[in-house]
């Protein structure tokens, strides 16, 4: 059986990946590259190494593309998906894969394919983190939200709240439709809000209700929603609230969002509700540690540093 | 006189700027905007709110930019650059800002300017916390790095950290020339590697070199290096090391990098140190809060909830 | 009240729109126009006139970023959404709004907003069609379907099928997952290929199932998809197994699609149908004609062509 | 010998049709595109399938663009340019070629090969309609006209008129200078305005007068124009104008335009006459329909369902 | 009347230059202006100065559309397409218009401008010089060729070539039909050739058969070519082939081109050839100098500069 | 042991230098090329001669970049950088290289590869002209400038210049910031302009100072300018003030700009003069003759051709 995570990066978009891969790479060398020239274009390896304490390693398809884009390729030790963890005190670093190619290919993808590695672990180890606090007998799911770095580094990070396990949520606003407050006080009643979306977005697009009391929630889902989302409630507001929705509206989605975090997700596990997004998933999660070393055929300089290459 | 601030946003590329925005705008509606049609075009305004504990505002150009594009204008009340603090523990946010046009165009631009927003406002909060931690008679700078968001984002990124204060360090790879241990192990020696390098890059652009001890760092003085930075020294050995650098070679720049953040940067601002460079201003700095609110002119649905708008 | 033709306008991407059609423009003037010399820049007005014998006017958002681009306005004598009609035999056209500018850029943006109004209204028109060949007493909507135009000219047909009172279905491959033979041969049955599809795609994104049986679409919905396409059934087909579905899951929402057109459509519109897909909307409507027309202040060259003009 | 077809697939700018492709599936897959995950990329074979009664197929260099894009392979089984036609009743379909690679990959460029083939299809089958209309014996060109959709989309269509052997007319408005009404109104008569447009646009540029009497044709051949085209002129005064104009102007291009289609292109095929273009070639042609059904390895689902397949 | 030139600049692609310019800006400032922030944003005026002994002055919409983009305006003192001449020793420079706007945008812009001016006006100055050298009895057109910087940039040769008084040539690949050698032996004979040339690329464009002998010309013209190219012919063998295949083909275009320059235009612009084109004009013309200087209202720090200034 | 011109071409950015050709080739073929359907697609080879008296061979990377997207493969018969020299009167042309690939490919890349390598070419000769004046003794080196065609087409030129021998100089506005007068009029003197211009750039970006005064330039070394360029001074004022700023400030750079051509650098070649910049290395020096002849197998048509063929 394939795994969930090889599945998944399949469905990247294979030209909006490259088209976006490409634009990173002409930031980073925007004219010339004269350390290109010093270190040569001679083949060569190079290994990344997962050096934070703990996490899940995340964003291989991004990686790959910067190196294919450069004429390098990519092998990998370790599974995208895996929780790392260094173990015991010594152990500073586990090699996860090897880049092969020009030398002076891999040292220009190296920073742009290490921000993309480290930005969706970090992300995908968030949503790990948040995913394993949650009580394996609650029946929903923890949620990234649309906080995202503008353009299409958004990418990145829904990607690795995914590999973490999280539901990617909405990816922009031309997907599932969000009624808030304006939105509802300019069509005079959430019913109103609510047909009037759903006439304009058609059958094939959800329609969210943001709802500041249960009262909200219940005429949203009256009027035709898909999801409400209880915004900004306690867990007790919740533990009365979301049970009663479901209730009444069973094939309604009851998302809650709000100051969850890492600390606080447990307790808003609570039945009846199908949803808990969390921004801190793609916005600001901790930062993961990778390195890429270039592997040397030609005897190093001091051999005092010998060891500690690989 | 005109703060350094003020002129700072003069720095930006308005171009680069202008594309880059009409990306990010581009990403995060790529079709249709249901929202956009039950809101309505009626002009309408929205305040900025600071929400975190404190930081630096910063990302003024960025947001400007999103609603220009969009036909809105904004209205800053706090200077770009300012410390914000929220003092006693019932303020909750701070109005920092307004923005004025069609109330679908500022919701169409809400997401995007508040993530360069915060995103700039991170970068110049922890770039400012480090600064203000190094003793005011130290002569030297604190720097960013490259470790930045892949793309033109960077932009924000880079910016965000000199409006907090720090130095900016190179762009990408077409600015400076790092010399690593692979350009050196390639060249041969440190003293081919930077004389290749500077008839490569011509007399505009610096040379750098990355040195794993102080005999490295006196050899690529005396082959023309205009900086050396000392990779992953402990403070120990920077004290002793920095001083016989600068007392050799006075007109090179000694930069420290490796391991530094807020708690370790004091110790490192040493003699003879004219550069810190710390990762973490740009590459994962705790997240600052901030957001925008429609305020409405129609009687709002629920009274409970109006004291709590503006 | 508004119409809600004038809030569908709003819906469109702003940034898409510009970068669209400057696209456009750009490919109809690849290097210079030496009409636009001959004809010179002095400020002018041109009539767009309806020429066919009946349909829905659409695309004016189109229309209007074209000659806003070029420094030009447009004002329109007619809303967008209008059923036109030449009535008797000797009217051979309908004013319906103006262009004012200089007089060579109307003519550079001639062509390019034409072919945008004339799409548009052929889209609308035909949908409006169909939607009145339906009974008033269904409760189901017509619907477009994915067969468009590649690229950005999509907006064009999706919109004008809105404005003919269609529901757009989905935008491209990334709105709603539709899970067809392949997909579910693969997965190795429907409940296996509706699980893992809402696993990746998250609670925000409807799932689709194309159905060859009642027992699929009994199935499908079982799984948790969000709508069932019975794909090429007959009415007899339909008319027995949509009702057993929707009685089975009323909250499914069951399409049929396959061979529905203008001449069919009313036999579709059985009771437990939601939606009928017609690809025709937007995949070779009937053509719709629409002209432009410069008015010129100079006495025209031959005065028995005066009459015509205007 | 090669066939003109062979020929012709030569004439498509590589670079340009490589961008618009990339653009189609761009937006065809915007971010995620979960479907494919679902079939995974396990290597198969698609099969397209002609369904219109009769018609010309067309469109190879687009279908196989995207699918090369996509790292797949095409290989077809009837030649571009292949008058179709589904002979008997019993007959729905024809095998025309064999689309080969990852699974996920082919249905990832299904939709836009098949908008291409069929558009680029339907354009030719019109075009060649057309062509058959006119006597064996008369000596001029059918044309198709600049209707087309707008940005790089026009490849397609005006490719297809000319798989149907139509001549492609200007291909926009930086080709051939085409003076109109107002051209000629500002410029104060033909001979002014043909003399300003050939000093302006070359010797290379060919210049043409759209005329309204024969007096305007003759005026504009002996001002130098290259083409006149009679406008909205019927039959009977094109079969004694364009005769006198020939005359007068051997090598001036008389063409022939305003309301022609299949039903009437033959009764302007007359002597004198060398262009008759034709709007609906690429504008509004009769739909064609090609479909792409993948062929599966595995055990189908339903036996009975088997037959149908290939 | 309006001078040819007046109209001239109307033809330009209002998109395509737009692109280009903003390509052009984005390039030149491809992250931050550091100066921009050093002098500031204070409204100020720049003058620009022709500073070359003689030549033509064009490019006028490409400085305008640069600084139209950064936000001032250009205001000329003299007409594009004037002859410009420095008479006396003692006249440095005259000043031919004026920028306004903030003065980091004016800087920002400075350089772009100036490339496009000197360019633009340096295929103008030489296109005049060869102008002036031929006989006013000729009825021939001087005219540049395809020997273009590569990309959007050759608008601006193209247009300078133009300004200057020569036929542009054709635009690129896709305009006129050009045979070679190459597509002759191909094609089995120039006949064959230009017949094939002719169904393929449609009546609105020309073509142009390369001949290396009076025999090839007369075979091409026959065959149906538009325009015969004399390749690399002395003048004496112009002087006896032009006339003949005139006088055979009076309706077919005569060029001569190949080792064409200022100094041997003259004696080739003999009676029978229609066109001379020169590949100078565009590739590789005597540098124009133009330079830009900012007007201070501020005092000047040195007061022996001022005199310079202005 | 590799040449500096082998290194020098992996410095070019692979990225930007992929998307420039692009641009290039779709630029050159914006729609249809009919004469590559005449010549086809069989594969041949196509020879490149150098023609110019005499020069330095530059631009490889380019041309190879045009073939390599066009599905062909160049093969260089002489080292990039090589002084060419048609020796004696006879010699017309030498072969340089051969491109591989399909005869309509080849084609279409002809004249850009051409344009490219021909500029290139144009700026490594006369840099290697000014290089070769400078006696031996001298330490300084000659420079280009940024004068150079707008957009990405400064890669080729500033590459040319490297290839001859000079220093690239800075590569646009956001390299080197540089200060002129109004820099310094506006921040009040040079010592400000210089300190701002430090604090705004960091520590990784030069700044130089235009001056006109040794008094100048002495002010801006104080304040820490890493270049003072000494603007249109004689040789004999340089001769004064060079070596008394070394004296003063022996780490800052003096370059000398202004007037400066092959006939006058030898003069400027002082003691103290670091950098000897020309403008003319980039922006119109003399042309070079590259051409590109197709090998055909096939018997030519002409007997008397054929020597003149390779």
């Amino acid at each position: 059986m394939t795994t969930p995570i090889g599945g998944l990066r399949l469905t990247i978009s294979p030209m909006v990946l490259r088209r976006a891969v490409e634009e990173w790479l002409s930031t980073d060398i925007s004219s010339f590259d004269v350390g290109a020239a010093i270190v040569g274009d001679s083949v060569g390896k190079a290994v990344f190494y997962w050096k934070s304490k703990s996490g899940v390693l995340a964003g291989f398809p991004f990686a790959e593309e910067v190196f294919r884009l450069l004429g390098c390729t990519v092998e990998w030790f370790v599974k995208e998906g895996t929780a790392m963890r260094l173990e015991n005190e010594g152990v500073k670093r586990v090699a996860i894969g090897v880049v092969s190619g020009p030398i002076h290919r891999i040292l220009q993808g190296e920073r742009t394919a290490l921000e993309a590695l480290t930005r969706a672990s970090a992300c995908a180890s968030y949503a790990r983190l948040c995913v394993n606090r949650v009580p394996a007998s609650w029946k929903g799911r923890v949620a990234a939200t649309r906080k995202t770095t503008p353009g299409h580094y958004r990418l990145v990070e829904k990607y690795g709240a995914m590999v973490g396990g999280a539901d990617p949520h909405r990816y922009n606003l031309s997907s599932m439709v969000m009624l808030k407050d304006n939105h509802i006080d300019a069509a005079g009643s959430i019913t109103h809000a609510v047909q009037r979306a759903r006439s304009l977005c058609g059958f094939s697009t959800k329609v969210e209700v943001e709802c500041r009391s249960e009262a909200d929630a219940i005429e949203a889902c009256g009027a035709g929603a898909d999801v409400v989302m209880l915004d900004n409630f306690t867990p007790d507001r919740v533990s009365v609230s979301a049970p009663k929705i479901k209730a009444a509206f069973p094939e309604c989605i009851v998302e809650v969002s709000g100051g969850i975090d890492e600390s606080t997700v447990a307790r808003y596990a609570l039945p009846g509700v199908d949803i808990l997004s969390i921004g801190k998933i793609t916005h600001g999660p901790p930062a993961i540690d990778i390195s890429l070393k270039l592997q040397v055929a030609v005897p190093p300089r001091e051999s005092v540093a010998a060891p500690s290459k690989l």
